[in-house]
This record gives structure tokens, sequence and C-alpha cells, in this order.
């Protein structure tokens, strides 16, 4: 078959690799029909993911039809067609048992892609595939489901969840990349009185605003002075950062009031300054995380019942074996306004929010 | 009447001041029975909260008898002993309506020996006294109650209710000193399958150990390996920072399992390096907290009810006009082994943990 191979930094290729084959009774193994790119994915290509070693195919969401199942497998069978989640869970260990998959300590977690050959490519090997992949109900299309193999789970359960969203707050995000906006999106579950978007791409602001974004600002004018007018001086009530530089974590600590929530979605390579002169006295709570998909069933539902606006982040889309072009409009996404890139079929002509 | 006033960075006396008057009439005057020093008092002599103006009256921690309401007071009158709390509230703002006293907008929060004259002294106005004081019930002693007027509420809500300890926890305590060992012997309430206290000094290990510690460990000796060692590697489930130091702060976030907690219940002066490269996937909730006194009411019934150790805490007492030779003392801990300090009657003997 062919994947896309990861060969240390800077290179990568669509090429032959072995077929994929069942190495444990409870892994599956799924042709992939439709798959996305990762910021992820991209910091791999950049060399910040060290532990993952070249020879490696990338990916980490994916949909498919299910080809071969383990002996131990129950909840799939060939010819499903499923959702193969980020994140990778045994079900048994410490974690699984308390739904925080993402930690998984029985060789689940983040893997795909990582640490194991991920989903871009003709086939997949999942582990663990009663609690991994996730059978899709027929008004779920494979673009929809897609988006909720990681950035839609992740926005929701990191940042919305985490941050602890009520009805009536103020809610700022940071960063209105694809991960931004799905908070956006999802934050809005929880009828907030106002949506804050902060980036520095008008386009991405126009989309924030498209997906129900209240008020948007710009990055570099101190988006602080607008979210103070906003709420009498006392700040955010949830911050959410989905961008992942100090500058940004230490804006969000900056914008939130007093007894107020700080989540951090944003994936970091360096450290930040908490400035706990000025915040040990502000009743703060800042959560960090990496996605553990208990909600991707629920999102499932919200999608099929049209609740979830998911295929407006789809900007582009290319057939499967033109992986390296997608790879190249996603990393330019500043000139191509790519926000989330389909692979795979269908096609379909794309209108959608924040396209260039 | 007399009250110990600061006069600027590293000068206080015992000295003559005006009687406070009512000036509100939500006002009540508290003759002062028994009063403590905190370490936010010592930080307040050394010029590090500059919002404390020369001529002001330190403390905020108190016994004593009501002795004037203002025409508004409703819950307490003339001849009541009372605990005055170190969080002043107006029961009314948005903050108060949701507990969060200590983040009151109504003109309270922690004012008393900091932007108005506090405990330290004969007698002391009470600002919003139908919320800022608690009726005593006889079984509970000036000794306990007033170590109830920050400290135990400071340490359980802050500490042990923001790092949400649970049945079977591997709980953390940064700090042994009296809010560290208030910590300890709030933690036990939750039934933790051990608490792991750290300091530098062998004394107040000593203390953590009759208070309820399982182990202990020195600061300066990689408490993280004993932590490892005791967790399967995995780390705490709650680490709870009661120093106020960025290195503490930052063991903390060392020793903390995935999906662990780190409350900060530190006062700090400086900032601390927070390392999102390494915990942005670790599932992290990071709380900060000024104390809200929510808890004080339930406090007090544990004490009346013989569950809560606190005048173990208290090492040394005095007459309310020894200010000056307490501060002394206090100050000098290390050598005085001083952990709590009582002015005031009745005096008794003391036999508790931790004494030199």
């Amino acid at each position: 078959m062919k994947g896309y191979v990861f060969h240390g930094p800077g290179q990568a290729a669509w090429e032959e690799v072995s077929d994929p084959d069942l190495k444990e009774r409870t892994d599956a193994v799924v042709r992939v029909d439709a798959v996305t790119i990762c910021g992820t994915d991209l910091h791999i290509l950049k060399g910040d993911v060290p532990e993952v070693r070249p020879g490696t195919v990338l990916g980490h969401e994916a949909v498919g039809e299910v080809v071969e199942v383990g002996g131990d497998v129950r909840t799939v069978r060939p010819g499903d067609r499923v959702l193969v989640s980020c994140i990778t869970a045994c079900g048994r260990c410490r974690y699984c048992r308390e739904g925080a998959y993402g930690q998984c300590l029985g060789g689940g977690g983040w893997i795909l892609g990582h640490l194991i050959d991920g989903t871009q490519a003709e086939y997949v090997r999942v582990p663990h595939a009663d609690l991994s992949v996730h059978a899709l109900p027929g008004a779920v299309t494979n673009e929809d489901a897609v988006l909720l193999a990681d950035i839609f789970p992740t926005a929701y359960e990191v940042g919305v969840l985490n941050g602890r969203v009520r009805p009536g707050d103020t809610v700022v995000v940071v960063g209105a990349g694809p991960i931004g906006l799905a908070a956006i999106a999802t934050a809005r579950l929880f009828a907030p009185e106002r949506i804050v978007a902060v980036d520095m791409a008008a386009a991405r602001l126009e989309a924030a605003r498209k997906l129900g974004a209240e008020a948007v600002a710009d990055a570099r004018e101190e988006p602080g002075q607008l979210v103070s007018d906003l709420t009498e001086g006392l700040g955010a009530d949830v911050v959410i950062e989905a961008v992942g530089v100090p500058e940004t974590f230490e804006m969000c600590t900056r914008m939130v009031r007093p007894g107020g929530h700080v989540a951090n979605v944003g994936v970091h390579g360096k450290p930040a300054t908490l400035h706990l002169e000025d915040l040990w006295i502000k009743n703060l709570t800042i959560t960090t995380g990496l996605v553990d998909t208990h909600s991707t069933p629920t999102l499932l539902r919200m999608v099929a019942a049209g609740r979830l606006p998911t295929t407006q982040l789809v900007t582009h889309t290319f057939p499967l074996d033109h992986m390296a072009e997608a790879y190249d409009v996603f990393a330019r996404a500043a000139d191509t306004g790519a926000l989330k890139i389909v692979l795979g079929g269908p096609q379909r002509e794309v209108v959608a929010v924040g396209a260039a």
C-alpha cells in the first residue's frame, strides 16, 4: 500500500510501505477513506516531536471501513464504517477506568502516527480496537466524522469542559485556527453571554464570527482592554489558549477574572512565565490536557443531529494520494487560508468559513 | 487603646491609638481577647505589601467580644463571643453570592490589617459584621477559634478543597509551616492513602508526622524520587504548595501525576516558570486562591466535635501587650520552633507539636 512516511525533520513522502497486519487479537485493520492533517503533524515534520522515529507513517485521524479484526474484538466487524480516534485506549488501566483515555497506561494514548504507524495511508492497524474506533451512523458523512477524530473532542474536552464554560459566561478563545474555531463552536453549546475570538489573521477572525464569536480582537492590539471593557473591568470567566506559545498563554492569564478558568489546549514547545506574584490571590484554575476522546460518542450524536458545524471548518479537499500537496497547502495556511484539509472521498464543492 | 501599628518597612510598635468607632450601620466593634500573627504580617513588615499604609494597625485574625453594633447588624449583638475572620464580606456582590467572599467587590475581601486597621489591638472595627464575624459555641476555646480566622480555612479551602483530595490519594504537602500543617490535618478528613510532607526543618517534619503525615522528605534531597517510589512512578494525585517561592512551586509541578492537581496556597512575590513543554499533555489542574472562609462554620463544628487538632499548632502564648516580643519569636521561627503564637488570654501550659 501507499502511506505518508516521515524520514526525519523536513522529510516525508507518499510511498510504498508494507500492508498492516493484525499483531494482537485486539487489533483491527481499517481501510482509510478520509483523513486529515493536524498542526501536530507539522510539529513532527519540524522535528519538534523527537520520539517519532524515521520510517513512521504519520497521521492520527481517519474514517474508513474495517477490513479485518482480531479474535478478541467485540464492538466492530469487517465492513463497518468507523471513525479512527486519535486516542487509542486499552480500557482496563487505572486511567482508562476513569475515562482518561489520553493517559492510558496499557499501550494506548496518542500512539497513531507518533509511536506506531498512523492513518495517512491506504490502510491502518488500530490497536485496542474496541475502544479506539467508533462505528458511524449513516447520517454522519466521512468529512463530518474525520473532524471528530481529534480537533472537536480536543477543543471541547480540553478547552470547553476543562474551562467549565457556563451559561452567561464571557469566554475568550485565543487563537482562531481549527482548534480555536472548534472551541468556539462547542462553547456555544453552553450558552455563554459572549465569545471573544483573538487572532492575528483577519480571515480567521472572520471565520470565528461566522461560527458564533460575538466579538473579535487582533492579538497585537491588547485584547485585554476589550475584554475588560466588556466585563466591567473584571476579566473573562473562561479563557481558552489555542495557540501554544508562551506569549499567548501569558495573555490568557492577564485576561481572566478572579475566580476564572484558563484552559490550555495549545501544544507548547517552551516554558511560560506564571506570574504568581499577581495570580496567587486570584482564585484561578489553570488546566492542561491531552484529549481523552470520552466525548466522541456524544459529539457524533450532535453531528448526526445537525448541532455542530463540523464541515464549516473544511476549506480544502484532495484525493488521498495528493498528501504532499495537501501538507504544503496546510503549512502555508497564512497564504492559502487553509483551516482543515480532508483527503479522500467523497470530494465536494467547498463553501466553508475562512476560505481564502 | 493600644494597638500594633505599622510605620513602614521594618518599623512597628505597640502604642496608643484612637479607639475604633462605628462608621457604618453594618459595623461591629469587637474587644480583642485573643489574636495571632500570620506569615503575611511578616511580609508586610518587610515592605512586600506596599498597599499597607504607615499608621495602619496590623492583624487579620482575632477572637473577642462584641461591644457595639451598627443599626443594620442582625447576626450578633453586644456580649457575643465571636471569631473575627480574616475575610470581610458584603454578602451582596457577585462574588459573595457565589461564596467567593475573598474576592468581595463590596468593600470586603482581605481588608483588616491591610487596607483598614486590623486586629492586633485592644479593639477592632469590623465592617459588614453580619458575614465577617462568627458567633462562637462555648465548646470552642479562644485559642482553638483564633486558628480558624485564617490558617485552617486557608489550608482547607485553598489547599485541600481546591486540590480535590479524594479517598485513596497520595497527597504531598510542600512546606510544613502552620499552613502546611493545617493542610495535613484537614487533608486527613478525606482519607487519603498517604500524606507526604516536604520541608527543610526537621522539627517541622516531626510536627507533620504527629499531625498525620505517613512520610516526610527533606526538600533538599529530591523528594520527587520518594513520591515516585511510593506511586509506582506515577506521581502524587494532589500536591499542595505551602511555601510561596518559585522553586517549591516548580517542585510541585514535577511531583504531580498526569491528571493530578497542584493547589497553590503560598503567597508569592516572584513569578515561577511553568514548564508547559512538559505539562501541556499531562491533564494538570493548577489552582491559586485567597481564602473565602465559606468553610469557617463547618470547621467550627469540627473543632467543637474534637475532630481538628487546632491547638496542636500553638507553640507559644503571650499577653496581648507583648506583641513586639511575639513578633520577634515568630520571625525567628527557625531558632525558636514557633508555629502559631497566640496573644491574649487565657494563657495555658503549652504542649504542642513542633515546639522547640
